[in-house]
């Protein structure tokens, strides 16, 4: 049982998954152990810097013999809350949020599609034998299937200047948490988890290495 | 004329686009100046980390009155390369590349993408009078093409198991910026730039918050 120091910092929290991808890299290769200082190889950290994070989690390495893999992986999954189910739905379900549902079904079978919604239009042209689990319904029909199916997170893929009202709409049906893929910063109350994949800011950092002397 | 006091940190150049996004709200408003403490609200930041941040390319607020938010939004523009045209690929045009593609074209004008490369099945499928403009072809063509058409740019949206040698591949061409929208963290030269879009991290840290006491 590991015992967590306190609240721990973002910066952590957004290296975990990192550290996962890693782990599971090396667990395809059938690699059992691994040192600190062989994962800042890896990722690119230093061993310090690997060690202070995973201390932040009580440690659970072994002074001379390093980490077990599997193990850091395991409870990795279990600080992240991937060792549990969630229900989600998909609102807006163009071309990305097909994308990231095919990607949900495919790699990620904790989490379940229970609905979909979006304009007529788009879900008669994307209905597909891939999504026949998930119920497709237009927007308005959003409150009252939250209300009686249980719903821990919304993907929101809609056009950005649907962006808000849908937002305040799954928010009211009662999901508290968000997976915002609009280009939107969303202005939501304090207890609702948001985590935004701005696209569009990384690709302008792009631009600011390319032209950086 | 802006003084950039040296290397600028990373986080500092991922807060930037935010505060274009904002700035561009408040354009859309007609509003014309904001002061620190304005935008600090809007942000979520503190008034202080504001003036911090844009110190970092030798201020160009004036006391008493704010920010212009014109220039405000130009300067930042300047400062990320926006005011410039990039050349742009895309390899892997599933329904992720579409969807980017389609962004691209529809909201970042000055973002050219002048070739689509995927398996052949995938791109006749994907032949749509959107991307009408790119030349579409098989990535058996990325090097001969690249070597042939200046691209700044690569964005690459492969299955994750050939992650890895697409970006290669697209080095070894000599593009030098890659927008990677696989889950795998790629292993290239230093002085290739990448910007990630791992959208599975973002996942994990909403199941890590919504699990947070």
């Amino acid at each position: 049982m590991v015992t967590y120091k306190g609240q721990i910092s973002k910066a952590v929290i957004r290296r975990l998954p990192k550290y996962r991808r890693c782990l599971n890299e090396l667990i395809k290769k059938g690699i059992t152990k691994v040192s600190s200082s062989e994962l800042a190889d890896l990722m690119g950290y230093t061993a310090s810097q690997i060690r202070q994070d995973l201390n932040n989690f009580g440690g659970f390495g072994q002074q001379g013999y390093g980490y077990s893999v599997d193990k850091l992986y395991e409870e990795i999954d279990r600080i992240l809350g991937l060792n549990k189910s969630y229900n989600k739905i998909i609102v807006g379900f163009g071309r990305l949020g097909q994308a990231m549902g095919s990607y949900i079904i495919n790699s990620e079978p904790n989490l379940r599609i229970v609905g979909i919604f979006d304009v007529k239009q788009t879900i008669q042209s994307a209905e597909h034998d891939e999504f026949k689990d998930a119920q497709v319904m237009t927007c308005k029909s959003i409150i009252s299937f939250v209300k009686e199916n249980p719903v821990d997170i919304a993907l929101i893929a809609v056009p950005s200047y649907k962006a808000q009202v849908v937002a305040e709409t799954v928010v009211e049906a009662g999901v508290k948490a968000i997976w915002n893929f609009t280009a939107v910063d969303l202005d939501l109350p304090d207890d609702i988890k948001i985590q935004d994949i701005h696209a569009a800011d990384s690709l302008y950092a792009l631009a600011y290495y390319i032209n950086e002397k």
